[in-house]
């Protein structure tokens, strides 16, 4: 049996847990993220719950974090992590556990994860999403997971879906992540996320809609797996308004049918991801570009 | 050296001829595609010009055609050829060469001949498109040519650019192929779209600058290859709006400096195009999804 320890780095929380290949979590902990005067402060946290774990018998370190970051992770520049810019993590992680370590974005992870355990398991083709403070995405074609140049594929949050759209501080106007993001609404609306009308949250809901339905038909795939509080926490009202406009707009022979699906991985999603992370890395290798 | 029968199905004409793994063309044969009665007399047209052909030494044949089709080509049913309706391209062009034969969409083909000798020699991850009386694309991501479901990745002409665009029969509102390809240039003006004015010119450019900055952001790549009558026909007009859309759109880290660049092949994309499908598929096989 393999054995991953799992590592989701968040914006708010960071966890650890070891991970064996069925899927199975054991000595689940945790530490707040925020709020860290320095990096080397914020990586003593995450070194301070990793110590807590018994590493004997795991075979590989998997990482999810926020990005950007460059190929493998080996520097890490989270969004909402202002302390980490270029950051070492993936070797920092190695010389802390002396394992094999590999670190991708966490909305790939998330595609590994729903693709190994979740609501895309048995499917080559598919993208998964994360619908929350941010829009992010992994795409998962041919069953491989798409890399891209520099390790960023899958970024469906900066795909344009209403020019005249929503003007963003740091935003292309009418990008899908100015539109249906916890920002974006709480941007538009002067007030949290959650208390948007059923008017903002389908208005969320068809522009997603409209980003699958595209990608639907850019590549071939029919389904999309969503995480995230704003997609999940707005349930019906976004989900039944995101698969009407996937199916106004996936109309092809190939795309007509596309599924927008909750992601079937719940909390477990983030060290689900990550452990697949590991589990990919250590069967594959890095990738090499 | 290795040598391949090189076939481009199109809907004014059909072509063949032997290209050797230099990329050296010979022999080169052409007929007449339009007004066939059925599909007999189509292919019997096809199988005309390959019998006069030496296929003496030649290992492998690779077609390009239109699509859709289904998986491995294995029926065709090209749009701009109407009595070709699940046609059985790849068994019947296997049966009358004696070949190993691999069936492509063509504009998948012109991105793989790009690739060899064309404009994104050396280049791991773009998309090549064909913006011409349809708008049609194929995609490498990672060093590998993206096939999705059904072999249909690519389609580009299907991303939706401009929701509030054109109504163009037989497509979704706004898409980039309604907006930016001859039919649609010639529905909306009424003319055919060679006397487009610049203004016209520029708005096609406009579209296909958005699109590319979408897939650019979405799929981590930074290069994209035109062909097509209406591309190259529109020349700077054209190159320099897509490319001044494309800088808005793209302006991540892993996509800023995107570039949009003419197409390298020029009139030889299609052959090429079609014996690279065809070497491709002697060394990995058809795909197996």
């Amino acid at each position: 049996m393999a054995v991953a320890l799992a590592v989701d780095i968040g914006g708010t929380k960071f966890e650890a847990a070891v991970v064996d290949d069925s899927g199975e979590i054991d000595g689940r902990v945790r530490v707040d993220s925020t709020g860290a005067r320095n990096g080397e402060e914020l990586f003593g946290r995450l070194a301070g719950i990793i110590e807590t774990i018994d590493l004997a018998g795991v075979d590989v370190c998997g990482v999810g974090s926020g990005g950007p970051m460059r190929p493998n992770g080996e520097q890490v520049s989270p969004l909402n992590i202002a302390v980490w810019r270029d950051f070492p993590l993936r070797s920092r992680l190695a010389a802390l556990t002396g394992l094999a370590t590999f670190v991708d974005n966490d909305a790939k992870a998330l595609a590994l994860g729903e693709g190994w355990l979740g609501a895309a398991v048995g499917v080559s083709n598919y993208i998964a999403m994360v619908v929350s403070t941010g829009v992010g995405g992994g795409i998962v074609l041919d069953g491989r997971l798409l890399d891209g140049a520099a390790g960023n594929a899958g970024h469906i949050g900066h795909l344009v879906v209403e020019p005249e759209g929503t003007e963003l501080p740091g935003h292309v106007r009418g990008v899908l992540e100015a539109e249906a993001s916890g920002i974006a609404i709480a941007h538009r609306t002067g007030a949290p996320p959650s208390e948007a009308s059923a008017d903002e949250r389908r208005r969320a809901g068809t522009m997603v809609g409209r980003a699958v339905g595209s990608v639907a038909n850019l590549l071939d795939l029919q389904l999309a797996v969503v995480a995230g509080s704003v997609a999940l926490g707005y349930g019906d009202d976004f989900f039944a308004a995101a698969q009407l406009e996937c199916d106004r707009v996936a109309r092809l022979q190939h795309s007509v049918g596309t599924q927008i699906v909750a992601a079937g991985l719940a909390e477990r999603g983030p060290l689900i991801g990550a452990a697949a992370v590991g589990f990919a890395g250590s069967k594959h290798g890095a990738r090499s570009r």
